[in-house]
């Protein structure tokens, strides 16, 4: 089931460690077998030491490997990059309205239930936030001016210039004065769609998509492309520039880096390649890097923003995968369209609180940030794996997984008889909140697929979840 | 000038309070003059004591009146009643495309920056904010719950029980569950607005009426039908109901109490009449009550839900004016259209930090609200008056001024000739911040009108700041 998806951009680390990853889906190497040392790889592969060990410490990251010390790496068992990704849907469809019913805030609500095995909403399991660290901060602030009460801006100084100083290790050098600060990043997106369409548009998505772009775009009457898209290339590109001439397409929404729900991390040439193609046709790109920051390599993936010449995309990020949740401090960066949108969040909410960005820059300016970043990206590397792995135990034959290299997402296709929303409703019953598929598409796609929060940790109890959702499934045929 | 707005339903106080300022505009009582004792006037006019005192206490809130201690209540000096109110506009209008260019933004960036005498922006000076004390409350938090992080949801839930039970005094009698906690009033009114309407609808507005509406309608696509509007009773209800007739309004937006820019509380009566109208056509009102608590008198004016039977308010409000303008938290009870209203939070900011809920539910149950509402309510009052009456003082001939009933906007007609914008500009460059009148109208009213905000105080700084605005209105010509 492993595809080569090398290309000439892909850095050299990652060609080894697909090498690897290929071997063992032919039989070549098996679970529990030893690979090649450093040494070796090194040697055959006529690369550095330190490369070899980037390549190793990237499979090992992502659960391929492991290591035993005074002995060398191992293929990890069981190796659940066996199980099969899910298919790529070459499907084409029309621009589609999007039904604005109810289902998915009941399901948010639902999925929100504290007593939850919380496999639903995006949420990550709280001793993974700074929270403790973050409030010392909001107390030292507080205490030193007690006084203190935010003015009406476009974010508080400080933290426009860490995030500026930030997106240098993203690939583009961006100053305090092109960021403004949002209520979380789903307000940057709604800002920023609302920036570059007028309702009646047309703006292609990737399919599978977030379901909050879905809604986002229905609340602003836009009407959606869905672009087929690859588990781990990211959007087709051919299809993509068939879609511009053939429909108008007005602005595109894209994830290129941890994409929820399929988790993959779009290599450098082909997000140059889609920059180039939307340029040339002058189509904004709004790019959401939500979880940017949270790539299992511990590499600080690029952004489209990066490769963007002619100042069109819009890069909506935020701090809520990875600093709180609970502050929604967000913030985007709109290139050409930065004025515009500096008036639509005067127009929408006026100001975000000062109080909690500040704490924030804080945190950025006490330089444990990095140290945070790698405990986040080691502990959703892991437990996606675990997880994997017990879906792969568990679920009924046919079934397949995502193969995410970011995020705390799994995107999983049943075997097709299975329905997504029955098995939804059925395992709410049993408290297991999990996402159906058809809320990440316009046009009814999806329906036995769900999407697992992989985010909230790994117990037995959560292992008994995964069991039960397994008998649920043979049930929701 | 004063003109009796009394009907059946104007409580008898007021009746009491209107007679004295008639009085004063007719002449049979002067400046300086000693009113009637309380003794008389509940002898003739057949009222209580309690009542008579009342109506003397209302006016002298108001600036109308001066108690002296062991002699009884005089008319002040000087009597700025007796200064011209801004003319009653009937002009009628066609449902007008909002432009949406940038004055807006430049005005209020301009406006923000703290050098400014603040005449323009609606603020308040920060030392009229209990600061201190929900900062307090804040860290009480913190220390208590140093891992406190919020959940996803619609409002804290002790925040929602507060704010239900101040609905009483307005009125209503909200439950925790009908309210949605928002990023402020503005945010609240736009999820009100993208409730009931599609792009393209047509919905009423007041006329002057508050730049942010307008700019949110721009920014959804709405077109805007300027309503008559009385600079006392608020919209004339039959060119509403015209209007109604003729439009296709989908939608109704108002501020009843302490309206920006006018400041005037529109009579129960009157507010009943309006509920009535709209509902007999089905016509959801949005309802904009954040200066509500900031009624000179003291007493809690009704808001439109009080009178509202078929549920078709959405009732708006926020803490930004009375609390904290740095929080950003305010609320909506949408009535029947409280799921529709949740959803589109959902998919526009997902939530509202919960921490500075908590702190403004932990300020309303410490029992002080009462209490620092009667300081700003006296407080606004009294700048009003004194700036009132600069006005008078030091602008040309013809000038006429609003007399609000709460808040703190004053709403300035400047002799016909004088040039808003150009008036704008000039005290810019004095570094005096005024607003406009164009930007309280979509068609291009209000050229001689400005707002001056009394919010931030009176110092011999302001004083020289009207002398020099006065003297640019005679250059702006």
């Amino acid at each position: 089931m492993t595809e080569a998806v090398s290309s000439p951009a892909t850095p050299l680390y990652l060609r080894i460690a697909e090498n690897v990853t290929r071997q063992v889906a032919s039989g070549a190497l098996r679970d529990g077998d030893r690979v090649p040392s450093l040494r070796q790889i090194s040697r055959q592969m006529r690369v550095s030491m330190t490369t070899a060990l980037q390549a190793y410490l990237w499979l090992e990251n992502r659960g391929y490997l492991e290591s035993k010390p005074q002995s060398g790496f191992y293929v990890r068992k069981p190796f659940s990059t066996l199980i099969p990704e899910p298919q790529y849907e070459t499907r084409k469809s029309a621009p589609a309205e999007i039904t604005t019913d109810m289902v998915l805030s009941e399901v948010i609500e639902a999925a929100n239930k504290p007593s939850d095995i919380s496999f639903g909403v995006a949420s990550a399991h709280p001793d993974l936030f700074p929270t403790r660290k973050l409030n010392l901060i909001l107390r030292r602030i507080l205490r030193e001016n007690p006084h203190h009460s935010a003015r009406y801006d476009f974010g508080a100084e400080p933290l426009r210039r860490q995030i500026a100083r930030r997106t240098l290790s993203m690939g583009c050098a961006l100053s305090p004065g092109d960021v403004t600060v949002t209520s979380g990043c789903l307000e940057a997106i709604n800002l920023g769609l609302r920036a570059v369409t007028r309702p009646g548009d047309v703006i292609a998505v990737e399919s599978p998509t977030y379901f909050g772009i879905l809604g986002s775009a229905a609340s602003l009457s836009l009407k959606v492309l869905e672009i087929p898209t690859h588990p781990r290339e990211g959007m087709d590109l051919e299809q993509l520039e068939r879609a511009i001439r053939g429909h108008r397409v007005k602005a595109c929404i894209t994830m290129t880096n941890c994409q929820n729900p399929l988790g993959y991390i779009v290599p450098d040439a082909a997000k140059k390649a889609l920059v180039e193609l939307t340029a040339r046709h002058d189509i904004p790109i709004i790019e959401d890097d939500v979880y940017g920051d949270l790539a299992y390599s511990g590499l600080r993936p690029k952004t489209l923003k990066a490769f963007d010449q002619k100042d069109l995309v819009l890069l909506c990020s935020s701090f809520s995968k990875v600093l709180s949740p609970g502050y929604r401090i967000g913030w985007i960066a709109a290139g050409r369209f930065n004025e515009e949108v500096k008036r639509l969040k005067l127009l929408t909410s006026v100001a975000t609180p000062s109080l909690s960005q500040l704490a924030i820059a804080g945190f950025l300016e006490s330089g444990g940030y990095e140290r945070h970043l790698k405990k986040m990206q080691s502990t959703f590397a892991r437990q996606a794996e675990q997880i994997r792995n017990a879906i792969a135990r568990y679920f009924p034959e046919g079934t397949r997984i995502s193969r995410p290299a970011g995020g705390h997402m799994l995107w999983v296709e049943l075997p097709p008889k299975v329905n997504a929303m029955k098995l939804y409703r059925a395992a709410l019953n049993e408290h297991i909140g999990i996402l159906p598929g058809p809320l990440f598409s316009a046009t009814g796609r999806y329906q036995n697929h769900i999407r697992i929060n992989s985010g909230s940790g790994w117990s037995p109890e959560q292992e008994r979840a995964v069991v039960t959702l397994g008998r649920l499934c043979e049930r929701a045929r």
